[in-house]
């Protein structure tokens, strides 16, 4: 049985993963009939209150709360090797632009957690594919954007593809339930809720991103 | 569009819903054509953290923490009243049993949330169709068993199942992928993580739930 890892930010759309995506993106892992490994890094976090969307002040942990999505059986992604996965998938949310990088604040000039950077370098040197979801793929770009040059998309956002492609990588726009696939660099990537209104468009935009991941190791 | 309620408890399968089963209800009401209004009563639970699976000592609150999964758009469920809604669903997780009602302490003899116990009562007796999933029918057969006697499943667990009996409701068991639907009583019912251990089995029970649900009202 094939694994894919599933990186997760923690747990709510604007202080980790935004649980949609990441409950659809194991489900789809599923349906390919391959295994999801969940990891998260064990770093803190600021908390959002998900009711009034405001910052409490509190701190939150990303593995504890990414635990939650993973029922529990998640693994802290410094013990996680490529050798360990056949591939990786990144679900959206705040939390991968705040938790696992620090885009949302500082665009293409971001720095990317340590772990999350030496595990996606791992799995491109290994030529394992990568798929990003939402607003993930501007984890991918900060890594990888200058090395590869993949091309990647998060929908339509003129200001967040700007930075995106000064990082080297080159965006395209994409609608809502399609996919770009980067063949050659082995990345896959899709809008999900950057344009989604509907949480079918989510699954069937991420159902069609895990099939391709899984069709490039199967 | 009709309206279904989809009433959570939390957001993590120890001390809230069951993450993959309030999303994959969401999905499944969404690819009805229906609209899920979602709604948790505003009180305090005791934490647990999903990595170690340790109650913390600390506080979180349902409503707050169940608007995680629903992104922000959730209601106090004390302001929903059955005449807002067409038909309601209560995912699982822990708490279902233990922050909407304590059967999980008390078994048949659980005391409910008044205004869950209130809605739900409010929805039978405007014989309005009522889904519950994995452990979450035991707060049907608290609130509705001695008037109703509904049929309902939570699987096979025999314990849990003679704690039912108790309340007046009937038990049927049910393999994991199946649906119980009480076509008089307008309750329809699905194991889920009660026998799961596949995502996509969860998927295929909470699909015919909803859409049983849906086609009672459609």
């Amino acid at each position: 049985m094939k694994k894919i890892g599933v990186v997760l930010s923690g747990c709510g759309v604007r202080d980790g993963s935004e649980i949609h995506e990441a409950v659809l993106t194991l489900l789809a892992i599923d349906q390919c009939g391959a295994e999801a490994v969940c990891m998260a890094p064990d770093i803190e976090f600021p908390e959002t209150d998900h009711l009034t969307m405001q910052e409490t002040g509190a701190k939150r942990n990303v593995l504890v709360e990414s635990a939650r999505i993973a029922r529990g059986n998640i693994r802290n992604i410094k013990e996680i090797k490529a050798a360990d996965l056949d591939a990786i998938v990144l679900p959206g949310g705040f939390g991968a632009a705040k938790n696992l990088c620090d885009f949302a604040m500082k665009g293409a000039a971001a720095s990317v957690n340590s772990e999350v950077a030496r595990l996606l370098k791992e799995m491109a040197a290994a030529k394992k594919p990568i798929g990003a979801i939402c607003i993930a793929p501007v984890v991918i770009a900060a890594v990888l954007g200058k090395e590869l040059a993949p091309t990647v998309t998060i929908g339509n956002d003129a200001a967040t593809a700007a930075e995106i492609e000064k990082t080297g990588a080159v965006h395209q726009e994409c609608p809502v339930t399609s996919v770009i696939v980067d063949c050659d660099k082995m990345i896959v990537t899709t809008p999900a809720y950057m344009l989604a209104n509907r949480i079918s468009q989510v699954y069937e935009g991420i159902g069609k991103c895990v099939k391709d991941v899984y069709s490039l190791i199967s």
